[in-house]
């Protein structure tokens, strides 16, 4: 289903990503210069009272960000224009994260577009809510 | 100055980042999976209209996200609880990034905590604003 149809109400379908994996958080440390060693180093991490290394909160933003962008890039002239996140929960090695999102408004506006408002979360595989937020999509007429 | 006593209107230490470069749009591809070619490939670029590569939005989205957690990651029990981010321009390999924020309010809230909202942005070397949006930062009293 195409996002220029989906209903109200309606979801899209959810994407799980591979499991994260430590080999990720280093590439994604050099590629976003954040070298908190609490992503990295199991040591660093128990030292400020966390049970080993966490992920980083920007990649599962990014994951969520994806995800939207993903069901809009096929389309000419649409694009993301805004995205909320509520970090929920801290995502570990070995992690299983599934996207999900369903669409909550959609409203014409002034300027001959559509705006399409998209609640989405994204869910270990315990189904506990590690971030959850509001995606807004600017869809040509 | 520490985000523990910063005041309402006052301003974080802006942080201006090295070039973008399209080594790191490759390695952000590679990290987070997103590998729309847009971001990677001049050709590719071009045949969807666009001037040539352009950044992943997610990448100034985790600036900005980074720009505010290393105001709090010296800190013990304060944390990035939400990030809101308005995607308002284009980012191109060579350009120059600096992340800017304002302290919008200062809330205590039930909990015994103190919450921060801070206004951020993210300008190029002209001036112009590519990402804005506002964070919300959880202090322990």
């Amino acid at each position: 289903m195409s996002i220029l149809d989906i209903a109200v109400g309606e979801s899209l379908p959810p994407l799980t990503r591979p499991p994260i994996s430590q080999e990720q958080l280093r590439r994604y440390a050099e590629a976003s210069g954040d070298h908190n060693p609490i992503h990295l180093d199991e040591e660093a991490a128990r030292r400020v009272g966390l049970d080993g290394v966490i992920a980083h909160g920007m990649l599962s933003m990014a994951f969520l960000g994806q995800f939207i962008t993903q069901q809009v890039s096929a389309i000419p002239d649409a694009y993301l224009t805004h995205l909320h996140v509520r970090f929920n929960g801290m995502v570990r090695p070995g992690d299983v994260l599934t996207c999900q999102g369903t669409v909550q408004e959609r409203t014409r506006t002034n300027d001959g577009r559509e705006h399409l408002s998209i609640a989405c979360r994204i869910e270990n595989q315990n189904g506990n809510a590690v971030t959850s937020g509001e995606a807004v999509v600017s869809l040509p007429q």
